[in-house]
């Protein structure tokens, strides 16, 4: 029998989320995985906590705060000394929210984890949206990376980015079919008690749920 | 002036040490990286402390226990299930040794300081007696990821494996021309008192020195 176990990277946020709703609908034996990279908004991870214990999926939280701190300190997520830029996503000032090659290091713990499991596909939600500001979400990278990560074990791993067509919008649409609880999930960059709704991330949050014409279920400042 | 800093994936072990000697005797301005991933052998690690503290090189030991225990269990190194292998190399058991993933994880979290440091490249000390048994130490591998390495950041960060072609008995010769103390550097999977002289890692460890003609300073059981 082959095997139908797949890894997810699951930040929390709304593209991850959908994903886990869309495998779990096609049938794949889920088993997720978040990284603590001392992200202000970290407050994510308590979303992907809620979101795994409503669909029982077993769910990993694993900690790199340390290597959060002392490697990938060049980002306003990860760097007390920068702030978090505000207005539109697709802005130059957007990129002070890289987190220096974030995508490879969730990545490489993921195919990690798959290959103890014996599971053959590591799934993220990389999408259109993000190619302009984050290299690591490029195609030319993800392609990159699958050809890597075939080659990490002697029985190879198959990364899966389903969404790296689409937009935050078609995403947002999707999710509303596959019935996504929106409510538990988080984007906002600053981490607060409630988003702020004017950082890139919630800005193109905004406009997705615009864009697809479906209310966001949560409450900004 | 184009930055020559330059990070290393420093084990603790000959051939990572080896390459710090190396790369610095070409004037890199070195920095070191370390994992400690619940390997069996983390006494690699002091001794990998003690190489950077001799030769006055900045030196970070990233904690991945966590990591090591819940997501790449699926070796003789990281869980206690299973026993270290003795006898050669090249056996098919030595493959049991393997810890999934482990170079691009390694390698992710390299090129993330290297990001950050602003530093253009990353060595690590990949070298060919490790091919036929480590999936991550194949040239298609180290190949794939040079290119997912190049488009990890938009400004590209180049991955140096010199030693691909090299033997075990290679790298202990360029070692005793570049002064290489090798009584700092630590092999045995064991990781007990003293190395033990029978895991694939002392067997081949020994077979490099006699190759080289060279005496092994270190004390065995």
């Amino acid at each position: 029998m082959v095997s139908n176990k797949a890894v997810i990277i699951l930040s929390g946020g709304m593209d991850s989320t959908t994903l886990l709703y869309d495998i779990l609908n096609q049938g794949y034996e889920v088993y997720a995985l978040s990284i603590n990279y001392n992200q202000r908004h970290s407050k994510e991870l308590e979303f992907a906590r809620k979101t795994c214990k409503k669909l029982n999926i077993p769910h990993k939280i694993i900690d790199l705060i340390q290597a959060g701190k002392e490697l990938l300190y060049r980002s306003a997520l990860t760097s007390e000394d920068t702030q978090v830029p505000e207005g539109n996503y697709k802005e130059e000032n957007m990129k002070l929210t890289v987190v220096p090659n974030r995508n490879m290091i969730f990545l490489s713990l993921a195919v990690g984890y798959a290959i103890s499991l014996r599971a053959k596909k590591v799934f993220y939600g990389a999408h259109a949206g993000d190619h302009a500001v984050y290299p690591d979400c490029r195609k030319e990278f993800v392609e990159a990376m699958k050809r890597a990560i075939s080659l990490a074990d002697w029985e190879p791993v198959e990364l899966e980015a389903p969404y790296l067509d689409l937009d935050k919008g078609d995403i947002v649409k999707k999710g509303a079919q596959l019935g996504v609880d929106y409510s538990l999930t988080w984007t906002c960059y600053k981490g607060q008690d409630k988003a702020c709704g004017k950082c890139g991330a919630c800005n193109e949050r905004l406009e997705a749920f615009k864009k697809a014409g479906i209310p966001d279920p949560i409450i900004y400042k």
